[in-house]
């Protein structure tokens, strides 16, 4: 079976504390360690600013709901054709979303998913930061203003998918393996 | 719930006896009709057409198997971005792969997927024909002789690849809609 | 000479009874026999479903003319870069048309040929099928039947363009010349 | 009919001296007017720049033969969709190469022209210039010299595909009409 | 004058501890404070973790040197077309390599600037990661140790192009404006 | 040293009287020799067909400012990545608008750069002109006149964008290396 990601993979033993600590948690929650976490562990002070910028964008309360979140993480992964983003976040979404079929929709071409019409103005919006972010412009805050998000929101969306652009990025590199739990959760 | 595609949707019990029976089968075999007959049989020639060509690519018994057939129709679908022919055919590639992780690997990025080296060559040509055919030389033909395939299977894969681009784009300018049944099959 | 194509060229005497026929039909009408036919004779169910395929979309009575499909053959083929496409179907929209200028100029560039506002809309909705079929959307129809196309003509480009994208494909893939033939014809 | 082009199309008796004596040998050489020289008649001194640019590159005896450098402007143009362009210098390509096929086949996709191994060079170093100019480096001038091109003629490329990029822009901004003889020049 | 940035800009009086004192910090030191600052601190976690990550990736001793992590910045954001990012880090390039020419050089074309062909090299790898970071493979990892870079230096440039593809996006819709004084800054 | 550019070098007392006057001129009054003038002189026609060509387009007195035909020289030379055009420009746009911010500004993103909205829609004709002339027409002639442009500043435009995109690509193919007193030229 082809390596969790090129990057070394350290013995979840001799982690700083509280990496380790971390990766115990997510694994009690989940049943699995997430293999992004193994890839991310042999630099420390990485990992712990990644999470730190995962969490804050990913956990908040108010905005987007964390359905709408992962909707973006998976437009923008298949998008970037980052095969662990796309299974580990498609299978977020489901359950988040509580819909089998959204994240194969979402990947598949957001266009057509079954989302509503603001939610499609969301992603039109975060891919336009993905592929074109250079040419953003006020007539794109206005759309997003008209469509029904404020100015907290917008940033949100633009820096969830700025974020997942890095971490594609980083997994493309690491030809970061999605664990085998993925592909089957959610799906009802 | 979004309608099955814009095209009128005939009434079964009206459509031509072999055209009829072709989609009684098919709904006999799978439990379901696969929106595309739906979609198709408003066009009887080009239904008849579409399938006999259809047939003629996917079910022959010589050359590449008909798992590796379906890699390439959901790489190709992946990259045209047909909601449809990715998660109908990601279906058919997990059953005839006997392989639940497959076709999410192959959608969101082929060259990662768990195949072989002659599998990948293949999927590299296919996407070279899908992308960039105007381009397509003797060093890509060579190539291909070297990766093992013989002049047969190197046009069965031009053929396929070329066979779903065509219909990729009917699928997306109709906007057709994928049965909810695909995305759980063969999932194991 | 470089030779008709990649592909085997059967002896006419020994294909199958139809494909001999439908050959030399074409044969007595043309003064000779276009390549694509040749190409296509080495696998007979692809060949008829191919023909079959084609004679649906091209020789229809109602909806858009004749000359308008060639114009979508030949738009198409251009931006394909498909040799063989662009010089045959450039003859045969020369003749439907009565025009010896107009194959050049949709090949140069389609936007700035000698033809009407509408034939105009139809070959950027066919060259959006072409080259982002996964963006068509309600936006796209409507702009269609406000210039004046119902939803029949509507699915003819796209087919036209759909089908005409797979065989610029396997003509590019297999290298197939224009014969000589196609270069005068109809040039007044 | 179209226009010659957007630009004011001057009165040939009110033009400065030199330019009019051009124009009218050009007429008596040719039968007709091209239309690109009324349309850069309207500002004399890009005129004059803008011919003896052009003549010192495409009259030049020693090096590539007339017919290649063409070629160049064909393949290059073909590329930028100049209608005028294509058409007029494909009438003067098929008479310098005494060829009525090789416009055709270097417009629809110059890969598969009737061309020795050497001009494929030609036009793909020149259609690299055309694209991707930025990414020109020792490796393109080692493979032109390896293809048997010297400096000068590697020079003479690169300034006729540059030069005529420049032409092609200013004839696509104006929407200049090729005139209707060129079509059937050259067709033998 | 155009305004820092679309977000809302803190008094800096109101702001947590911990960023008032990075802010103070970086003021005293540079003699003004960078408006990413300033766009990053009406969010504290995310302005938190930014620097975080930033700091690891660009103040570590081993491996890479500073002006080399720089150069990855400039020639990044120019690609992204980042303004504040490549007039910002432009001048702390210029300074940290002590050569007033090199961010000029970078942003315009790296591939022609006055680097090393192992800096050249490191620069082709960011590149890839920015643009198709899904295409990376063996071969890339290859070429690049067989440059000189061993692992961690490779997950660097990477880190460093994935991180500063991120901060691009966040720069460029918010519109941020690079302080007036980097334009000066290192040019000797 | 880098060398200026890979075209041979003349030595300037053997040029024609007409290109070492020019030359000298300009080295008279810059206090150093423009690259550009070296890496042209070894082709006297071209040489002065060249410079004709600049002079009518960029020395013009009526309709759009000097400052703002080196805005959009400078605009265009990023967008084509040439190194010389950009930082030599710059130094010429920045003495002309007295603005030692301007050419970074406009280099890394014209969308951004401190220019009204006028100067705004000239450059974003010009870039239109730049990537898809192919595709202009009647609406953008519209919008342009629009915003305050008459029928010759609009060629203007264009005829500076095409130009330069010449330029560019003639100064990429010979890797032409900006002088090193233009970096900081018009700094303030």
């Amino acid at each position: 079976m082809t390596p969790i990601a090129r990057t070394p993979i350290p013995d979840i033993a001799t982690l700083p504390e509280d990496i380790r600590t971390r990766i115990l948690t997510v694994q009690e929650k989940s049943g699995f360690i997430p293999n992004v976490f193994l890839m991310l562990a042999h630099r420390p002070a990485e990992f712990r600013a990644f999470m730190a910028y995962h969490d804050t964008l990913m956990d908040k309360a108010e905005g987007l709901s964390k359905a709408e979140r992962e909707m973006i993480v998976v437009a923008v992964s298949s998008r970037n054709q980052c095969q662990y983003c796309v299974v580990a976040h498609g299978a977020i979404l489901r359950i988040r979303a509580k819909n089998p079929l959204i994240a194969d929709q979402v990947a598949a071409n957001w266009r057509k998913a079954d989302i509503t019409d603001k939610q499609r103005a969301m992603l039109d919006f975060a891919m336009k930061v993905t592929d074109r972010a250079n040419e953003v412009n006020d007539a794109d805050h206005d759309a997003m203003r008209a469509a029904g998000f404020d100015d907290e929101a917008i940033w949100d969306i633009a820096a969830i998918a700025a974020f997942f652009g890095m971490s594609n990025r980083l997994a493309n590199v690491s030809s970061l393996r999605p664990n085998n739990e993925f592909y089957a959760m959610g799906r009802g």
